[in-house]
């Protein structure tokens, strides 16, 4: 079976968020979107309850092996099931499903690092459940790193790209305070990221020569140091580090003027300093049908761009548009991957 | 002569940017806009250059008094000459402009407030120019605020809004470095600048109620204080002051989730914490037509939302979009003003 028509392993994500019934939606709306096969790593009676409560036409079609997705999908939506228990309530995250929601990652990275799913597609997951259960990663994305490592070795260092048709945005400190970001930013950090995001943009995005446009930390990108040392300092070093090795990196640029219509179709990705400085000007224009990919892993992921998003969750208004986004990304980007 | 009909008083702006062919464009698709009468405050020998020189149809209509700008509208450019002298060469800026510059602004304010004028439109102004030549202020819009203070007071807190038709945002601290922000940012700078903000909405944009969304400082509002305290220690409170005060705040909001069409009509003007974050967003979906508002003084100001830009100036490619979407929201402006 080449890549081509590798089912993609969608994770189960928390049970009690939006992730069962935006998968529901994705498999219902596969035929207008042309997506790809894609099986999910979960318990087959809670999406049967759920198609049943929820009204949504879609028959669960209960899967042995991963490779039976692509067989099963034209009839229903496939559901390998899992050997840990879940019990779902919608919008009442509970603990006792946090080992079901690891099995699920876990098993879909396997099957993905096999060579027997195409990639791995994330549903949301809320940490302060996994945490009670004693889960020990700072995110989703930190433990998709730790399950790509070999035994006894650091993890790579994983990357977040949100992705759009229209914009691509890296950014290179993420989860932190504001008042901690120039702290953290360093010329190696900047550089170590946007190795990165040119090698998978080659291999997994086939874009031969990518282009980086890297946003200053400072108003104008410090308006030559009259704003913030900053640019100066650690920015263009980077950008000039990064030319040395043949990369198309450019900037540091004033992060205000960088992400309008004609602006952006001077590159392929823009690598900003800090969370909002990436998150504003995608979720501004591509609000629903922003990717969430990490790159610098050993597989593909994709993630839908939201949350668990409790407070909605089985009030069947959650829309789908992300998640479907993710799918169709994740199948062009297998396309490509070596 | 009522406040609808009075004359827009459009600064020079540094001669040698691109302010004087956005200016002469503008006029000529005066109809097109349907603009109301403005005259520049500047040299007539100039705009007469420029327009032959440029091939731009628009005669120059030199007149003597503002308001003579009302009937000279429709045969020519309305100019109001300066006594200081104007020597420019298009994309060099001289510090022999500076008087004729600083001349122009004082002009239009004096007209503007004694009534002549129903606003000021400034074009834009090189801040180095002016301090070769023993300017003090730190910018444009200080200045501006200064020429309306009574003698011997303090100048009036101004605040910068940057608006389009889709979008209006405040940034409540502006030009500094990013990691000055944090130390920057107090409850009592965020509720003086909200409270210009309501009060001017009111009288100048005729929203009886205005609504003001404030962001959070750090990414996700903070998340409950796991990324920063400032969004529980500083804004929060902001809002609840302002609350208190009758004034319909609410936040803070993750800022990334706040610029999307769908969360755009839940207020009227963005209050954000720092530069990037308000302009970002509006530039990013309205690059070429936003405007530049000063609020909390006791006339209006408008202006283009771009500098000199002295690259290009002289070559004939500089929009003047934004010029006339900052003429038609002066004038807007002038027929809610008490």
């Amino acid at each position: 079976m080449s890549k081509f028509n590798l089912p993609i392993a969608v994770t189960l994500g928390d049970p009690a968020g939006i992730g069962p019934e935006i998968t529901l939606r994705a498999w219902r709306d596969r035929d207008e979107h042309g997506l790809a096969p894609f099986a999910v790593i979960g318990d087959p009676a809670l999406f049967q309850a759920l198609a049943a409560q929820s009204g949504t036409a879609a028959p669960i079609a209960t899967i042995e092996t991963i490779e039976d997705a692509v067989t099963a999908f034209a009839r229903g939506l496939p559901v390998l099931p899992l050997a840990n228990p879940v019990q779902a309530v919608a919008g009442r995250p509970d603990k006792a499903n946090a080992a079901a929601i690891i099995e699920s990652i876990e098993t879909a990275v396997a099957l993905a690092r096999a060579g027997r799913a195409s990639c791995v597609a994330t549903n949301p997951i809320a940490k302060h459940v996994l945490y009670e259960a004693g889960f020990k990663h700072p995110g989703h994305t930190e433990f998709l790193a730790a399950l790509a490592a070999e035994p006894g070795t650091e993890p790579p260092l994983s990357v977040m790209m949100l992705w759009s048709e229209s914009l691509a945005v890296v950014p290179v400190t993420v989860h932190i305070p504001l008042a901690e970001v120039p702290k953290a930013l360093t010329t190696e950090l900047v550089v170590a990221t946007a190795r990165i995001v040119a090698a998978d943009l080659r291999t997994r995005f086939g874009i031969a020569e990518p282009r980086l446009a890297l946003a200053g930390l400072n108003p104008h990108a410090g308006e030559s140091g009259a704003m913030g040392r900053e640019d100066i300092e650690i920015v263009a070093p980077a950008v000039a580090q990064l030319r040395s090795e043949g990369i198309d990196a450019s900037g540091p640029y004033p992060a205000d003027t960088m992400f309008h219509a004609r602006a952006r179709a001077g590159y392929d990705v823009a690598l900003c300093m800090y969370h909002d400085q990436a998150l504003i000007p995608i979720k501004t224009i591509a609000f629903d049908d922003g990717v969430n990919v990490t790159l610098g892993l050993p597989f593909i992921r994709v993630s839908p761009d939201h949350g668990t998003a409790f407070d909605i969750a089985g009030k069947g208004i959650a829309r789908p548009d992300s998640l479907i986004a993710a799918l169709k990304l994740g199948a062009r980007l297998a396309t490509h991957a070596s």
